[in-house]
């Protein structure tokens, strides 16, 4: 049977709330529509077993792929396995092998595995067991064939690292081989320096014409922090053509919007600057204010990151600005700590003391307090300097509270230091 | 009648993407549990009306008050109205006070109201009409009586800023009057420095004695990234009742947890250490390796954290540990730059460069490279110094990826200064 049609049944009391979104429906979402299967409902239901069950037989009555997140967990309330056994009318057994696998998992770190562990162990019987190498619950993959004809039912961990690499491994896997095969093929363009409506007016010509295209390609312009990103999606049967038609489209748009695109293969900001680097063979550090030490730290979100990553200095008050990287404090009490002279000054300091290649300074205000009418809360101050070009330092206006001005500095560090290594 | 079990349905097709999350649903589930409504089971369906109109049958045999948001539009794709209608078996009339607000709205922008927004104008017969001031879709409520009970339905348009002030309204009037007048309370306790089995362990004895108490409390333990969450929930009609009995129930579990418990107020980890430096009137800084800067980073996400975080270093490489810190190279020779040594030689180094009260000093391995099998990816060694007393160092294994290990490795930084300053 090739599943054409799912539903996604999020579970977690927590899910419920004010605070938590379901995301990672999203992910899943984005996967089998990749895999050529169509969402057609997606529930969220608390940890209560008779909601749950209900949910899921009226799953089971409409859609092929039935795929659950959460709530198998070790805990009294992770009550996803028992009631998937139940409504499918399979008797659970307890596999050894798994509960090995969670108490080896606990010796690794000193430990010594909790009794009620051994639940993560129950499997309805016929199961296929999806290791879980992020965290002690393993997956559970159920092909039935019952009253309401013959389903896939996944059961996967809430986290999303924990779910993530096991759904993909069904995806290439059980569920690939059985998906229909018209799929969903995407690329995507990750854009800074402008805004949405700026993109949209440069791009909105081109991809109107994309509509009634033959296949039809889809454009969403998605805002989210400190970025756009542009999303294509068109359906069709052949790898090749599909691929061939998504870069025509992506190169018609890189003749109006090329230098703001940062991404055109999913590589985050941070990655694409340490690649930029690495081909240099340069090495960079930082020198932070407002930013705490973001900047130093998004850089070291990358795996390997070490090799050019020289470090940074985070000073916050001024006199470790004058300590730390050696800022004149006569600079400091002339022109103020968020000035231009400053920020250069902290990136003149950070390069003098670690001999990086390419340095960054980054002074400004925030918020929500430090703010005053000549330099408003959001105000930034960023100097970049990379070997043989001459210093480049800009005043930039941020709006959004502390978290969104603090990111939005990092970003535009980045993105600076990115098109100044570019067209090095 | 008066409700007391809620369900919500968002309509849109768009909302079962992969960029799109429903998050009209988190706003609505607060204002129905404070207005003593539990939310048992939200979902997401496209635009089709075989399915919208299976969700709507399946949750009137369930659940008092159903909320369907979206689908309200003019155009084909907007089936809301015309579904709600055919299953609770209302005829549609068209209101035309409804039209001529529409056509106002348009006329107001110079604009001729288009035909086809005569169809937001449908009303199922009896329907109350709610009012929106900021779009072009009124909302309707329905109070019904039907096979499955008396139920009310209530239709929102998806903008946000359309539905929340339509839903305030309802709040306060029809919904708020029929709402009983018992109500959800919540307490959370949040939890680092255990694993969940070990809390749930330590706490399930408690807590299930809550489950046949009356009113009963229901607890849910959710494991995030570097913390657990307890929340404790009870159904009081008494304010005053529901508070004691939530913070006698915290009580006797901060009898078995304390030390473990950072926040009981929902106060972040940083927020909570903000709170204590600034109570003691002391200052922070810290010298990172593996962290890249994420430590200093979380502490200034705080407003006002200027006051007392003096600054940090990130050194990566061992040459900057020597130049940025004075970490002595034969210290390093001898103990490798992830040794308890090198630690503490971190944060004496910081501390006598930023003259700093508290220090903290952070060096490990992240990954996924540079592991070895006497110190493994995740082997990360923490220093505290804090003033009068012994300082404090200790060599920690967290499992997980880069993120997660970077993460892990400064909530247990921050969790041990909390921990040192709490019992100052």
């Amino acid at each position: 049977m090739a599943p054409r049609t799912a539903e996604i049944i999020a579970v977690g009391s927590e899910l419920l709330g004010a605070t938590r979104a379901d995301t990672n429906s999203l992910y899943l979402s984005g996967r089998l529509s990749e895999i050529g299967i169509d969402l057609r409902i997606k529930s969220v239901v608390g940890d209560e077993p008779g909601d749950l069950a209900t949910l899921l037989r009226q799953a089971l009555d409409r859609s092929d792929l039935i795929v659950l997140t959460g709530g198998l967990g070790p805990t009294d309330d992770d009550l996803t396995r028992d009631v998937v056994s139940e409504v499918l009318g399979l008797p659970m057994d307890v596999d050894e092998a798994i509960v090995a696998k969670i108490r080896a998992r606990f010796e690794r770190r000193g430990l010594v595995m909790p009794e009620v562990n051994r639940r993560q162990a129950n499997v309805p019987r016929g199961a296929f067991v999806l290791d879980n190498p992020n965290g002690t619950a393993p997956g559970l993959l159920i092909d039935h064939a019952g009253a309401s004809g013959r389903h896939i039912v996944i059961l996967l961990p809430g986290p999303p690292r924990e779910l993530q690499p096991m759904f993909e491994r069904v995806c290439a896997g059980p569920l690939g081989e059985r998906a229909g095969h018209e799929r969903a093929y995407r690329t995507t363009l990750f854009i800074t320096g402008r805004g949405e409506s700026h993109v949209e007016q440069a791009v909105q010509p081109i991809y109107s014409r994309w509509r009634d295209a033959s296949p039809p390609i889809s454009t969403t312009i998605l805002a989210a922090m400190g970025q756009i990103e542009l999303h294509l999606t068109v359906r069709e049967t052949d790898d090749t053509r599909a691929r061939a038609i998504l870069d025509r489209a992506r190169d018609e748009l890189m003749a109006v919007i090329a230098p703001d695109v940062y991404s055109i293969d999913g590589r985050v900001m941070e990655e694409v600057v340490g690649d930029l680097l690495k081909a240099r063979g340069h090495t960079i550090a930082a020198a932070e204010s407002c930013t705490g030490g973001l900047f130093t730290s998004r850089l070291t979100d990358v795996a390997g990151s070490s090799a050019y990553v020289r470090g940074g200095v985070v000073a916050y008050a001024n006199e470790d600005k004058t300590a730390l990287l050696g800022v004149p404090a006569a600079l400091l009490a002339a022109h103020g700590a968020v000035s231009e002279p400053v920020a250069v000054a902290m990136a003149e300091g950070i390069r003098e003391r670690t001999h990086a290649d390419v340095t960054v300074g980054i002074t400004g205000i925030a918020g929500p307090g430090g703010g005053t009418e000549a330099k408003p809360v959001g105000t930034v101050v960023i100097a970049v300097m990379v070997p043989g070009r001459p210093v480049y330092v800009r005043t930039y206006s941020f709006v959004g509270g502390r978290a969104m001005v603090k990111f939005q500095a990092t970003q535009a560090a980045l993105d600076r230091v990115r098109r100044m290594l570019a067209t090095d």
